[in-house]
């Protein structure tokens, strides 16, 4: 699956992890010159109290600034980055702290390389279009999860067009990501299940993809075990703590190997799902995960065995058995934790198969890492399958 | 064996990886802002040629300014830090490339701090000492290998002192690490042979750590299962460029392993007999392996389970022969590759080993890693064995 050209793996310069690893926030803020910081958080997490705490331990610590903005919405949108800079600039914060999950981060990682950058936000799209970052940035993710404190993406909503688009530069890494599994305690079973589904979408198609490398791949492999361990058991037993720790472990994992390997066709025809339908990237992904894998797996039996084993089965699986039981593990997460696993479960209607196909044949992006090639015609018959 | 407390997992910001990495230095050079780089290298690397290699293709990306300080000892001393410090300084240099063992690069790694602070070099040794580093540092190791790549520490020896002391600091991770396998193929046998069990005493030692961690894991199981399959090809057949590429990786992923899970009393007995006698740092730690895991097997019997299988052991093999197993392969590969088994090959008298074993207890930065303690009768006790 390797290509023979050279491999690039980057992340956060620091990754903390642990239990009670949100206790740091202070300290890594003050090695890194952060005086007056932007907390960057959603709604739902100030209403669990968690950037109550979030700012209690910061004023215990001696920082006195601070500023909070908590109006995230869904899925993040360029509107919404706008309102969060000119909070940034007004209150003079001199570094962003993410609290949230992947809207709230991605959010935060616009406006911190936005808030240097005199240009309107419009220019910062594509890949390598921004200057160097000029804010400390620091991440918290509060579910398990997007993976979006590894990854140097920050992917936008632009309302008006109807698209989700993507800012693209290594400057997007932030200093620190601090994975606390006591940030996820107050996650409801739904949102639970959501980002833990879309972790394990991510460790498989980074597995999968025709990018993964040999600093991927042991990542993406653990964090299938992690996950196959946790997340029912995070789900059913919310305040778990073990359970919560093995899955942020396995969310950042599963974020470090799609970080740097991409991941693939899921995420393809997922994004028009959330850009035309506003289903949640979490539940896109989910809905079009079996039926993608159904299309993958002829392309790569021997990754599948190695999935299948990380899975549980035994290590002399053949490669026919280790498909059928990568997808039957596969669905039996997902109907664990109550995810449809029909298109038709949400307002779609079938009529709108063929245009959803030319518009996910168009995210070339991700398509170019699947192990297997689509045509708009394949597409269609994965989404009629998935519907 | 995992603590309960935070743990933190760091690395150079970039790893670039695969044939021909070595042909990016000039991009990541410019991407930092280096325009006139001092190389730190060591004769072997230039008599082999790589130097003018790397020269060459550096002048042919535009760099018209550079200088070669190539005067590296065998174990890095200070004497040499101070006279690469002045060559930097007297060439006006703006950043710093290591290529080679972990020699050039632990020297790299401490004139990369010193040269932009005015204390003597004597303060800056112990953990933290350092003042934010101000030159972008780039390193290429030639030997698979050291892991100093992707590691915050630089050991030298204080001759005078007849001791090693090291320099701990984050501002020692290189920006970039550049881990090419075209820069080992002119490595000889036995230095192939002392480096490569070098990374399986990382991988090997990082995987018992107390502090091993669910990031660590990993890349240590997977760098045993290279090293396995690569280890005696590379030795054998120097020009096997996939078991070169196959050693270079696995020696990043044991330097990432043990560069955040620490290493153990494998080293911590090492350290004497290069300090004192002048073995090399992978010769030491080669002939130090197999009596210490005798010693930590009993401590944590489930752990050796997962290295034997690692070693290729079929998934239901029982603690006590993973034990045995875990040794005889060790035993084996280093047999292969013609490393001493006893020190007694070495020109260290039996009347020493009480003043090593005294030496050793005090090395407690390691100790405190092993899974398994050691009283000074202890560490004699193993020397004695090792004899």
């Amino acid at each position: 699956m390797r290509t023979s050209t050279v491999q690039t793996f980057k992340t956060a310069r620091r990754l903390l992890t642990g239990a009670h690893a949100s206790h740091e926030l202070a300290r890594e803020m003050h090695q890194l010159g952060c005086k007056c910081p932007l907390i960057v958080t959603d709604r739902g997490v100030s209403q669990a109290g968690i950037t109550d705490t979030i700012t209690a331990q910061l004023q215990a610590s001696g920082v006195e600034h601070f500023a909070v903005f908590d109006a995230i919405s869904a899925e993040p949108e360029m509107a919404v980055v706008e309102a969060c800079r000119a909070l940034f600039v007004e209150q003079g914060c001199d570094g962003i702290v993410a609290v949230g999950g992947g809207s709230a981060m991605d959010t935060a990682k616009a406006v911190a390389v936005y808030a240097g950058d005199e240009r309107p936000l419009a220019e910062l799209f594509g890949e390598d279009q921004v200057m160097p970052r000029r804010f400390p940035l620091i991440c918290l993710p509060t579910t398990a999860g997007t993976g979006s404190e590894v990854t140097n993406i920050s992917i936008l909503a632009d309302n008006e067009a109807q698209l989700k688009k993507g800012i693209v530069s290594n400057e997007l890494l932030p200093d620190v990501a601090i994975v606390a599994p006591e940030l996820t305690l107050s996650c409801p079973p739904s949102v639970t299940a959501a980002s833990g589904v879309d972790a394990l979408v991510h460790a498989v198609e980074s597995y999968l993809s025709k990018f993964a490398t040999a600093l991927t791949e042991p990542y993406s492999l653990a964090a299938v075990q992690k996950i196959k361990a946790s997340l029912v058991r995070a789900y059913e037993q919310p305040n778990d703590m073990s359970a919560r720790e093995e899955m942020a472990t396995a969310s950042l994992m599963a974020g470090l190997a799609f970080g740097n390997a991409g991941v693939g066709a899921v995420h393809a025809l997922a994004y028009p799902l959330g850009g035309r339908y506003h289903l949640s990237h979490g539940m896109s992904n989910a809905v079009m995960f079996v039926p993608v894998m159904r299309w993958n797996q002829a392309a790569c039996p021997e990754r599948f065995v190695e999935l299948a084993k990380a899975f549980g089965a035994p290590a002399d699986i053949t490669a026919d058995a280790a498909g059928e039981l990568v997808i039957d593990e596969i669905s039996a997460l997902c109907s664990a934790v109550k995810i449809p696993a029909q298109l038709r479960a949400f307002d779609i209607p079938e009529s709108a198969l063929p245009e959803l196909a030319v518009a996910a044949s168009g995210v070339t992006r991700l398509l170019r890492n699947n192990p297997r090639e689509l045509s708009v015609q394949d597409i269609e018959a994965i989404y009629r399958e998935a519907y």
